[in-house]
């Protein structure tokens, strides 16, 4: 069934492809020691791979913005991706000692205003629209790098305890110290590619793929009170998710 | 605290950006009844928004493919996105009856062969590099469209039992039918941009942006069998991820 030969469909890209999808994995968990990958000589024998198919993978990881090539110094990983539970970037657990939701987040405020609340916020918190809400928008610095731009609406009175306090590490410990109760939260992802204004924020080239999140956030009786729209940089944050099978 | 002005940072383009999230998350979730999305003027009236403001959301939307604009016509959701609750796509709770787990997915197979286990895949897996794995790659498509392209790595002896049987839905139905069991799945997500290879097999274009999944499946005993990496097309599936906040 393996399909034959050159072009999108054939052996060859196949082969490259694959072997960029391992490497990219290596790469992104942080697996090569001192961030150096093995040469190209290394990396034929380990994959059963030609030079050819070596190179090319590796130019779609570069191009990727992952890896560095540099003749004589050899293939250097130059990303520092995240690891975050899918629980932590719900703001359903407390963070690990290592969490990056253990305080290592610093926001950048665009926007702390009162706002009338938008049609489809309202749709979404099941609150009139034009109520009184805050939003919130702030762009999220990991190492002083931009990682995520977040805006968030969220209805009264949990909005108006929002407005004033101090807000210095990442929205959970926001709404945490301001008392607030947190329920659950609802997550749906997506990916798409940054516009121009997104893309300046998050000091990423225009088109450059982002993770979408739509959140809503309830109290503890199911009340929706906070609707948040959060792009976050698709070479900085990787999520992870478990589930574990029910036995019958 | 708000921006002023124009520039990526300034009051215009905020604007600009978060009417296309507000309108972006409607649109993705099938609110707008019959896909038509309401006049210019109506959006301006809700959303307190100048036509600039309206036109330039608008035009991200149509830049995303997510929408079309014809003069006389007006504006109509053009995209069909499949909403599919994370513990599915984990594979790790039966179907509901609308998922598109249920048998609503097709695959193109593209290769299903016996090979070495290569060297991440063993690393992730806990198995010696070059022990007998069966690859099963395929496409999977929705409504005769392709959505998401999968390469599987199957350690043996549960591979062997995946290489003859009829694969004709999607890759739960076929672990299920081949009787193997199912202990916990763990996704590692992220995001990139269509290499030219897979964009041809998911008919996206270049550098389209793809949700990226790295799976490695459990059996009931915690023994890792197989390893995956799955690009979903951005444009459409979107995942649904619930957390609930344990009470202290």
């Amino acid at each position: 069934m393996a399909a034959r030969g050159h072009g999108p469909g054939g052996a060859h890209d196949a082969q490259v492809r694959r072997l960029r999808d391992l490497l990219r994995s290596a790469v992104l968990r942080g697996r090569f020691d001192g961030g150096q990958l093995p040469g190209e000589a290394e990396l034929m024998a380990s994959y059963g791979a030609t030079r050819a198919t070596v190179r090319e993978a590796l130019d779609l990881l570069r191009r990727e913005g992952l890896i560095d090539r540099r003749q004589g110094v050899g293939t250097h990983v130059v990303v520092n991706a995240v690891l975050a539970r899918m629980a932590e970037a719900h703001g359903a657990a407390d963070p690990m000692a290592d969490s990056i939701f253990n305080r290592r987040m610093r926001p950048r405020v665009l926007d702390r205003s009162e706002v009338p609340l938008p049609a489809v916020a309202a749709e979404r918190l099941g609150a009139p629209p034009g109520a009184p809400c805050l939003r919130l928008e702030y762009v999220a610095l990991v190492e002083d790098e931009p990682t995520a731009l977040a805006t968030n609406y969220v209805l009264f009175p949990e909005g108006e305890r929002l407005l004033a306090p101090p807000f210095d590490s990442d929205w959970y410990a926001l709404l945490r110290e301001a008392g607030l109760r947190f329920g659950e939260s609802e997550f749906i992802m997506g990916c798409s590619a940054a516009d121009p204004a997104t893309a300046s924020l998050l000091a990423v080239a225009e088109g450059a793929p982002l993770i979408t999140f739509e959140q809503v956030i309830r109290d503890p009786d199911g009340r929706p009170f906070n609707l948040a729209h959060i792009h976050t940089r698709g070479d900085r944050f990787l999520f992870v998710s478990r589930a574990v099978r029910a036995t019958p």
